[in-house]
């Protein structure tokens, strides 16, 4: 019933995906990569196109594509390549591991990515084009924008928004009712306990270090 | 076998908790709550009962009560709910979701809610009201007073004991044999390394915000 | 097919492997502690061997050993042990929780045990003697040296390298392409975001306290 899917990407991202598709039964035909992924055998038994272009070889109703552009902090790679795509008429596989718990009620955008163990609760929305990484936790009532990167253990408490192009880091919390604006940045295992505004970076103390007797 | 629930409130907790007990096949018949909750299916099913006295209504023997007040810091309306029904003779239902790992050896107390994904390891006890929220993890051999809440996420490591009224928040740590006094509060994200007095808050140092370039 | 078990300790740590050996159905016959563990039905129905040495009774071919000693930061006894049965030929059995998520292509060494709901994930490589702790995510293409702790609800990021003797405290966090020197202590709650060298402590910041009024 679903179509055969050409994945975009095969680093690390890539291959945690392709564990789930390989789990689910889903037919992956070819990977797009500038380098060969000759050290994986997931990836050797698909074609390989060299430059994403390549994919514009498949007809738009033939394939539906597959986001494995990691997403970090600060690289527009992964939402730039959605968007290309999209314009030339092309469908984003979702991916919902079937370890991630998921209310009915949750409704997700085109080509969202749900890895192992997430749970989302009930009348949440994700947008398109986000990943909800491994083990990350999205509480009731939550509206989380479009290109959004929710980092492996992160916590978002019931009623939190966030807007598009938001990255909340490994093992990041955020406390209820909050919003995040446009761009910002949630830095790995900081809490947030108060609205963030857009196009900010939130990080918290340095560690210390001593060495062991 | 179990008798028809009646769910006090329709907030976001209550929604997590219909979600669970919709897959469990277990029936609701009412829910409690000043307001109609016509935004969500799940309740407009139900009876409504506008005031939590119309409970009264029910004999005791009947129906088994949800309490889905959220617990939140500073705040008893859910104890005091609690402690009013049961004197009025009702019984609390215990609901723990399917997805949470509990050994054979741990005890709960009446009421308890143990939320998706949560782990309870050996021999710990969960005293009455208590909920242990999505994803928290509770080592062997805790002691959790009554009327806890153990948010999101939380983590609780091999022997820790807290006193009733205890709020951990979200994404914070409790290291090994520590206890917490009465009516204390672990802020969201906070790592605690030593034992805490009754009635005090601890939370983390504060953020630092810097603008995207 | 698999031989009955040994299991060297009748702690808080033993008690949780062998609520998994339990569910596995995995047969154990004895247990090494310096007291009887008469508080525990799981381990009254063993042989209680009052001193380690007396497991060489049993010849090395006719069992397997489980290493229940818990592994705290400063505490050598549980690698001590490993290293002393490995001399005198035993092998170690390695005990996967069933509520585990692995990927194929990780590679675990002897005598490692990943507990409930621990991730996994591709191209990840975990050395002997590790304990992968309740709640643990190790993500895609991480480097897990000997005789690692990674304590409950840690969560090391893609491409990780950890050296040996590693403790990773409860709930704490390492980013991307990090290593983490040999005999280092990363504290619980920690996010660590550069490059640990050996023998190092780090912390994060102390909390605040205050009374509720």
């Amino acid at each position: 019933m679903s179509k055969p899917l050409v994945i975009i990407g095969a680093g690390g991202h890539a291959k945690v995906l392709m564990d789930i598709l390989s789990r689910q039964g889903r037919k992956v035909i070819a990977y797009a990569a500038p380098e060969q992924a000759t050290y994986n055998t997931m990836f050797t038994q698909l074609s390989w196109l060299r430059r994403d272009k390549e994919i514009l070889k498949y007809s738009t109703d033939e394939i539906q594509l597959v986001n494995a552009i990691g997403s970090m902090p600060y690289q527009l790679l992964r939402s730039k390549l959605f968007d290309m795509f999209k314009q030339h008429g092309y469908e984003f596989a979702s991916i919902v591991c079937e370890s991630a718990l998921i209310s009915p009620s949750v409704k997700l955008g085109e080509g969202v990515q749900i890895l192992s163990r997430a749970v989302i609760n009930a009348d949440t929305t994700i947008a398109a084009n986000c990943i909800i990484n491994t083990g990350t936790i999205i509480e009731h009532d939550c509206q989380i924008g479009r290109h959004n990167h929710c980092a492996p253990s992160a916590t978002l408490c019931g009623g939190v928004t966030t807007a598009d192009f938001v990255h909340v880091g490994t093992g990041a919390n955020i406390i209820e009712q909050l919003s995040i604006g446009e761009g910002s940045i949630i830095g790995a295992g900081t809490t947030i306990t108060q609205h963030v505004e857009k196009n900010t970076i939130v990080y918290s103390a340095k560690n210390h270090l001593k060495k062991r007797e």
